[in-house]
């Protein structure tokens, strides 16, 4: 059987684009013993690709030139030779950007037990997305009722979790988005108390000092850069910082300057933790069951952008960073290629 | 009574100087109900004034001009119209660069139930530079048997505490200290595994990837700048850092800049921390009982540097920021002045 993937052309500088990648066919290898063939349904374009590809250190290991794109995908085990799984499971995991994948069967993050939802779920609010805004709100804030919680990329598909969530634990919640659009997104659909514009507010800090009036308890930080300086400035005693992404820095290399806050996190005995969530990969089945059932009680919305075909894939990314898409990015795989 | 006094004449930019300061001598007020009259015998000189004394925000109320300088003592109680204290307690708080002070009860940090030290250590080991350093290392960074532990300041008054307690839990211990005589007290006095001078080493970042050769898992932060940056480029995964102090840097308004560091903590799911001893204020006795226990056993060592008479106080200070001074720097009053 023949595979269409999505091959890794050339190392990107900064955001990478259509042209780093190229689209190839090669036939599927035969299953070794323990191993899992599957067809995936959804492809996921996630922020973090842009870290994978870099030469600059980053987790997880470096993706080199030729290989198939690393990526998230989700799908339905169409052969097996490993006793644990058997045709017609869904899983999602690290199945790259391709129709096909032949896998071992660590490269799975997480079987697929309640078939309620729509598959595309599982790579975000009931997946990557939905367990990194549950375990970074939840285990690395702590966030507690009437504490002022503050989120970046207010809109996005980890922010809006985040937000929802801590409405939802009764705190108060301002967000940090780009555009009326999305901060009509953010009021509307998620229900966020107060929602800031960067791209239109004058003066950003003033802005989170009216919208903070106590102080910022708690920060999920999706951005860095200069909308996190503004809010580090306006950080209450005993405030938690979780570092979830730097979707606003273009280049770690060399590492880029801003305002020393070692001062402000000494006077306001303030913690800032980086976390990902691959870490947690042995609770997610408690993350995703808690998002699902709060999705059931029509609590926890969300919103999904899918882009028809692989061949949509290698210009997917860029649109993460042009403030273009809203919600969860992925691509779908028709059936018909399968 | 006549009782003489520091008070703070100037607002300093910067390090505090002798000019700042005037002595005067003004008649003890009566004490109130509640209240207990202390003779001091020993006052504090610590880093932390310089925070108090700036424009900028800082922990603990600012200090007005004219006021009597604030900084902690140790003493006897010489009179009281409180239940709870007796003439002849000995205490340690927040009494005032002055012979004698009159406080209410809220200003004593420490009652000294053990005889056995000198009354002086109740201001360095076995007093708040003590404490923050066990509360800090233990609390903050909780490092285990094996880790390796950096320290800078490493021969001060809190960081020589954090690497000998480092090396009894087990640690390996790297100092960063300046210059070869402090260099060679880390050695020789405080048994660090190893020391690295910053004002020689060429290439700091380099020492410390040679000292630290599996990174670094603690690091307790006495300084900020360009020592800390050269120190969280090479920590490890999971790696705590404590941010106890500013010291290298002159002026935090306005905040000076520096490299960021937010996708290093993310990758690295590291956890920066600014504490204050003070927040620990209910478990001081539990840190000095165990410091106490350690001394005893000839396990924990400590450096003091004594100035003699109230006079030497305006311009203690800036020793602590010339590097001239070993140990914790302290002012004894003579009895006579009693």
């Amino acid at each position: 059987m023949m595979n269409r993937r999505v091959i890794v052309k050339e190392r990107p500088q900064g955001i990478p684009l259509a042209e780093h990648f190229e689209l190839d066919s090669a036939p599927l290898p035969a299953l070794a013993e323990g191993q899992i063939l599957i067809r995936n349904h959804y492809l996921s374009v996630d922020p973090a690709m842009r870290g994978w590809l870099a030469d600059a250190q980053s987790y997880g290991a470096r993706i080199e030139i030729g290989d198939v794109m690393r990526a998230f995908a989700v799908g339905e085990v169409i052969d097996s030779r490993n006793h644990a799984f058997a045709p017609g499971d869904r899983v999602m995991g690290l199945f790259g950007w391709q129709e096909h994948a032949v896998v071992d069967p660590g490269s799975v993050l997480l079987r697929i037990s309640d078939h309620d939802f729509p598959m595309s779920l599982s790579l975000g609010v009931l997946g990557l997305n939905g367990v990194t805004a549950y375990f970074g709100l939840m285990d690395v804030c702590a966030p507690k009722a009437g504490e002022t919680v503050v989120v970046s990329t207010a809109a996005g598909a980890v922010g809006s979790c985040v937000g929802q969530m801590a409405r939802i634990l009764g705190c108060r919640v301002v967000g940090i988005a780009g555009g009326p659009e999305k901060r009509r997104l953010c009021i509307d659909e998620f229900g966020y108390d107060e929602v800031l514009d960067y791209k239109h507010e004058a003066d950003l800090e003033a802005a989170i000092a009216r919208a903070c009036p106590n102080g910022v308890d708690v920060y999920f930080d999706n951005t860095a850069g200069p909308i996190s300086d503004a809010v580090i400035r306006h950080i209450s005693v005993g405030a938690r910082i979780a570092v979830c992404g730097t979707a606003s820095i273009s280049s770690w290399d060399p590492w880029p300057s801003g305002p020393r806050y070692e001062r402000q996190l000494l006077v306001k005995r303030a913690t800032v933790r980086g976390f990902i969530a691959l870490d947690y990969v042995d609770r997610y089945p408690e993350g995703v069951a808690q998002l699902g059932r709060w999705i059931k009680e029509g609590r926890l919305h969300y919103r999904e952008e899918i882009l028809e075909g692989i061949e949509q894939a290698p210009a997917a990314i860029s649109r993460l960073y042009s403030g273009e898409n809203q919600g969860k990015l992925l691509i779908r795989l028709p059936a018909s290629k399968g």
